[in-house]
């Protein structure tokens, strides 16, 4: 079964846009491997906004290379004929797309996909670059909603401030995990 | 010139405390040397919630035998002999306090005096041992306002899971920070 993994750069107080979606914050100097991430995906999963963003920047896209599937009710896939739309029955179709043969699976955002799919059960990993600043407000990682434990498998810090952070969804009913 | 560090626990999410107040994801078997953080710092400054929350487990507060500083417009000196009380002028009140003699002030909550100290330009440190949880609300570590540019200064993993994570306030002004 391919994995999901929510990948996203936050602030440290837990933000992933300011206040009016900003992402200047997001320094290209970072240090951040991008290669080594877009590596072992080949698939990114996101919602309708996310998407939205991502087509004012086609070059992302383009560099990402991937099977891209957006999660929209609203897009009409007739107009968007190199992504696969998915309007319906959410977490089955993302189950589906988990038992496909394939590379792990790269959930972009945003932060209320990622909780629909974290309550459902279907993301098993969350890897943050957590960027050195204090939002004090914007875009939360994840919106309201129950506690998540989870397993910090890896940190590492580089020079430029920015910590990578990956960590283990724990699922209930997993014999050792609460 | 003392220096004052914003020392709390927070989810990784953001939050140091459950939407009702909960603390039971800060767990005993963390592995945080407490005793070498009481020791850097003689004095302890915190807002009044946190002081009403230590007053219910009072072992807390004789086990740090520091200074006690608390930010209230409410509580009565006359009340609670133990510990000094700042009413009013609380930035000039809290400047001065870094002017005296002594070892390094822990400011150990809240996020609302954390905010009012921040922006005044008062606090120099941030420092969070962040838990592998995902709490989905709760109180921020930061209220909301401006946003804070910081410097990471350490980070260092534990076995329990638990990232301790040193950040250094930058400041406006300063040569060389922005």
């Amino acid at each position: 079964m391919r994995r999901i993994s929510y990948g996203v750069a936050a602030s440290l107080d837990g933000f992933i846009a300011g206040p009016q979606g900003e992402h200047d914050w997001i320094t290209p100097d970072s240090g951040i491997d991008f290669a080594a991430i877009y590596n072992r995906f080949d698939t990114v999963l996101m919602g309708r906004r996310t998407y939205e963003v991502a087509l004012t920047r086609p070059q992302v896209l383009e560099a990402l290379r991937k099977k891209v599937v957006v999660v929209s009710t609203t897009l009409d896939p007739a107009r968007h004929p190199g992504v696969s739309i998915v309007a319906s029955h959410i977490p089955e179709a993302v189950s589906a797309l988990k038992s496909q043969p394939g590379k792990d699976i790269w959930l972009m955002g945003g932060g209320v996909l990622f909780r629909s799919l974290l309550d459902a059960g279907l993301v098993d990993e969350v890897n943050l670059s957590i960027f050195p600043v204090l939002l004090g407000g914007g875009v939360p990682l994840l919106p309201e909603g129950r506690r998540s434990p989870l397993a910090l498998k890896e940190a590492k810090s580089l020079p430029s401030g920015v910590l990578l952070l990956s960590y283990e969804v724990k699922k209930p009913g997993i014999a050792g995990q609460a």
